[in-house]
Parts: structure tokens; sequence; C-alpha cells
């Protein structure tokens, strides 16, 4: 069993320039990066099992950047911002054009959001929508793949694109919620589903 | 209508002394206390206009001290732990036995959870709890306060006072999630049922 989360951060810091005391600003708004992965990775005490997360970055200097965390393989990373910036931070300083391992459960590629979509294309894929189907009306298949925007949301292309793949438009209702928390509801939606 | 939401954090510093670099460690998981504010207060690009947050913090020196916001009246904050964090510390900086206002919308007082409890006694309490009726099945009513505990949870002699108040006890399955993911399932299943 896996579930996945593919974050787009669009505005979100590709070096490791920013300042761990001011994630919003110097950062792109990496708090909210490291936000969605204490949600997606985190339950109370312990790290879950079955997850794996891809932030995928597009700020400046150098778009596009995709951090890969799988939760399994994952060691001493706490779920406050600070820590998981700084995770980000230096995973960020070593960046290449094909997955390198920064270290244990994280891995770091010059990546684009189609080419994450790509490697995840036979997965069953739902695309976090407003005008989506109603998630709690929607029979989940196994193994999903969770398409989340950031405050910014996705561009119409690279929408366009993952459409192509993806089983079905998901959402939460008319509220705007913050991406952390539509994790935290995805999660417990999936989880009321046994997948 | 108003969403009401009391964490207990159990370790919560209870002095402005805690290191902003520092929030798990110097502040007794006040990256927890942040993240739940956060949860409770934000949606994506706003404040929600509903919400009453009371963390009551219970760790060393003073415990306890009780922070409570008003998200209407709320100015200047973000949803980041750090900038929350700042918050916190002004207002621990300055507890006195009643309410008083350290910002627009934020007021602190030395006051013990019963205390918290007992202002609240007239609304319908639910109390966040493993052993509980399934949140999914339960009738939500109108204006609901929603007692959380942190990761240590509540206290048994907390527990036997505020269910002579509450409605039920309600649960969110067998997983044990952080505060900060109850709290925003919890709003998203109370947006559902229009509440």
């Amino acid at each position: 069993m896996m579930r996945t989360f593919v974050l787009l951060a669009r505005k979100a810091r590709t070096d490791s320039s920013f300042n761990l005391d001011d994630l919003p600003s110097s950062g792109g708004r990496m708090d909210v990066v490291a936000r969605c992965i204490s949600s997606a990775l985190f339950i109370s005490h312990a790290m879950r099992k079955d997850v794996c997360f891809y932030a995928v970055l597009c700020g400046p200097p150098n778009s596009p950047v995709t951090v890969k965390i799988i939760s399994s393989e994952l060691q001493g990373v706490r779920p406050d911002e600070r820590s998981i910036g700084g995770q980000l931070k230096l995973a960020l300083a070593s960046v290449s054009k094909e997955w390198k391992q920064v270290q244990p459960g994280m891995y770091v590629a010059a990546k684009s959001f189609q080419e994450i979509i790509r490697e995840l294309k036979d997965r069953s894929i739902y695309v976090l929508h407003e005008k989506g189907e109603q998630l709690q009306d929607v029979e989940l298949e196994a193994n999903p793949v969770f398409v989340v925007g950031d405050q910014v949301g996705l561009a119409s292309n690279d929408e366009a694109f993952v459409m192509r793949y993806a089983k079905k438009r998901l959402s939460l209702g008319s509220t705007p919620y913050l991406a952390s928390s539509v994790i935290s509801t995805l999660h417990w939606v999936a989880d009321r589903k046994g997948l």
C-alpha cells in the first residue's frame, strides 16, 4: 500500500539560500511546503509507513526542482516547520538532473511537475480542484496519488497535462483550504476507506 | 456562528523564555500549539471569521496559562509556526489572573483547563477521544466546542471534569492523528455539515 502526494509549490525557492528564520518570504512560502510534508508524513508520536511525498518547487533561481520523500526510509526528521525546512535546505544544496539521495528517504532532482506525473502515470491519480467531484462521494482506488496545488494553484498547462492521466478531479468543497489541511483531510478520508 | 477549539498542551512553556529557533524543545512542543492555531484560524489567503481558539498551556514555570484567540479581531498574524510562536511569546510576557488583551484578538490569563471549560459549559462541547463515537456518524450541534488533547492527551481528572459538561466524545478512528490534523479534519466535517 502506498499513498502518494504531489505538491506543486509555484513560488518555492529552488536553491538553499533561503533563511530558516523566514521560510515564508525568503523561501517563497517554504513554510507551506514544510507544513504539507508534516501533515503528509506524521501521526502522533510516529511517522506513517506508507507515504511518498513529492514537493515540486518552481520558484527562483533553478526551477523546477523536486524533492521526493519516502516515509518508510526517513530518519531523524521532526514535524516542526523549521526542522523540515532545514532538511529541504540540505536537499536543495545538491541538485542534479537525476534522482540523488541526500539522506535516507529523501531524494532530489531537477525534475518538473510533468516529469513527476509521467513517473506516476500508471497509478490512480486524483487532482484536487474546486470544481471536482466531492471527496466524500468518490470511490477512491487503492494506492492513490493526490495532486495538490499550493496557495497559487496549478498552472493551466500543468492542469491540462495531469488531466490526461488522472482518474478524477476531487473537491473538498467551496472553502479554499490550506494545502496542509487538504492533506490532513485526504489522509482521514483514505484511512476511513481503508486505502 | 462560532466554532471553538480548546487545545490542552500539557508540556507547553508558560513564560516567554522559549527560543523561536527551537519551539519543540525549548517551548515544550510549542510547535504543536502553533500548528494547531494555524490549522484552526487559516484558510488559503485568508483567516476564518468564526473561530475562537483556546491554547491551555500547562508546562513550566507558571502552569496553567491560557491564550485565547478570536479570529475576527486578529490582525497581522501569518500561518507559519515561527510567526505564531512569536505572538505566543509576546502573550506569555504579560500574564495576569484575568483576561488581558495583548493585541487585537489575542488574550491571555492564568486560567486552567477546568476554568476554561466552565466558561464554555453552556455550549455544545465535544471531546476528541479514541473511544468516542465516530465523527462521521455524529449529528453535531451548532456552534460546537471541540476539546483536543496534544501529543500527551488529557489528564484523567481533566477528562472526568469536561465529561460533566460535554455532549459526546468524538473519535476520528484508530489512527492517532496530529492535533493539527484533527483540527483540519474537524473543520472540514463541520463545513460539510454547514455548522
